[in-house]
C-alpha cells in the first residue's frame, strides 16, 4: 500500500456511515466526523491544493452549503477568490439560474452574473458527486459567466451513481471513492 | 486614521449594499463582492485568526451557511476542528435542537450531540450579527454539548438591531460595524 493509499484509507475511516438518512435505503456519508479533527481537515484541504496548485486557479466556486465548507480554505490557501453558487433566492444581485432534475421534481442553483470575469480560471468544489445533477448545473453556471472551468473537485464520489457521465469533458477529481 | 481603521474602511468598501433585499426596506450587506477578491478574503480570515490565536481555540462552530464560509478557513489556520450548526433535518446523527423567534414565526438550529467534547474551547463564527436570535440559539447549542464557548465572531454587526443584548456575558467580536 502506498503512502497515498494509506492516507485515503485513514481518511475514509473518519467519515461516518449513517444508514437510512435522509430516507430509508440510503447510506449517508457524514463528513462532520472528519471535519472536527484538525488533522483530517488539513489532510482534505491540502490534498485538493496539492492537486491544483500549478493550475493557476483564480477562483473557487463552491456549491451551497457543504461546498462552502471545503471551498473556502482551498481558496484561502491557493490565494484565489471565492464565489458561492447558491439555492434560488439567496443571492441578492442579478443572477444566472440553472435548474436540474431530482428524483421527484426539479431544483435550481444560481450564481451572480458579475461573479466571475470572462476567461477567469475556476475550480468548482463540492463535498459529493452522486448522480451529478447538481454538479452539472453548477458547471453550466460557471460557463454562463464566461469563465473557464479548469476542473471540478469533490471530497466523495459515489461511483455507482455515475455522476461523471453527466460531466463528460470536465477535469474531475474525487478524493474518496465509494 | 490608524492602519487598522484604514483597513476596516477598505474592507467596508468591498461589501456591496443591495437595497430592498430580501424584502422592501432592507439594505442587504452582500459579502460576495469581498469574498471574490483574494486579498480581501485573506484580510477577513486573518483578522479573526489574529484576534483569537492565543485563546487556545480547539473548535470553530460555524452557522449554516455563511458561517461555513468564514469558519472553515479560520479553523484551518488556527489548527482547530470545524463543527457545523445546521438548519433542521440536515445533520444525520442525533442532535440537540434550539428554536428561535423570527419576525413572523420561529426557526431552529441543530448540532450533533457528539460534535464537541466536554470542556472543549469553541469559537462561534457567523457572517452577521443582526437581532441576535440565530446567534443566541447557536450559543445555547454549543453549551448544551458541554463545551466552553470562548467567543462569538461576526464579520458584520448591524448595531441598531442590538443583537449583543441577547448575548450578555459572551465575548463578541465583530470586524465591520454598521
Amino acid at each position: 500500500m502506498t503512502t497515498d493509499a494509506a492516507m485515503i484509507e485513514e481518511m475514509k475511516s473518519k467519515i461516518r456511515a449513517v444508514p437510512d438518512f435522509p430516507k430509508s435505503g440510503i447510506l449517508f456519508r457524514d463528513i462532520t466526523t472528519a471535519l472536527k479533527e484538525p488533522k483530517a481537515l488539513h489532510t482534505m484541504v491540502d490534498w485538493f491544493c496539492e492537486r491544483f496548485k500549478n493550475e493557476k486557479i483564480e477562483f473557487i466556486a463552491g456549491i451551497e452549503s457543504r461546498g462552502f465548507i471545503l471551498g473556502m480554505p482551498i481558496a484561502y490557501k491557493l490565494n484565489a477568490g471565492f464565489v458561492p453558487i447558491r439555492k434560488p433566492g439567496k443571492l441578492p444581485a442579478a443572477v444566472y439560474s440553472e435548474s436540474y432534475e431530482l428524483e421527484y421534481g426539479t431544483d435550481a442553483l444560481e450564481i451572480h452574473k458579475d461573479a466571475l470575469p470572462k476567461g477567469a480560471r475556476v475550480l468548482l468544489v463540492d463535498d459529493l458527486l452522486a448522480t451529478g445533477g447538481t454538479a452539472e448545473a453548477a458547471c453550466k453556471l460557471v460557463k454562463k459567466t464566461g469563465a473557464e472551468l479548469v476542473g471540478a473537485a469533490f471530497l466523495i464520489e459515489l461511483c455507482d451513481l455515475c455522476g461523471r457521465d453527466k460531466m463528460k469533458g470536465e477535469n474531475i477529481s474525487a478524493m474518496l471513492e465509494y
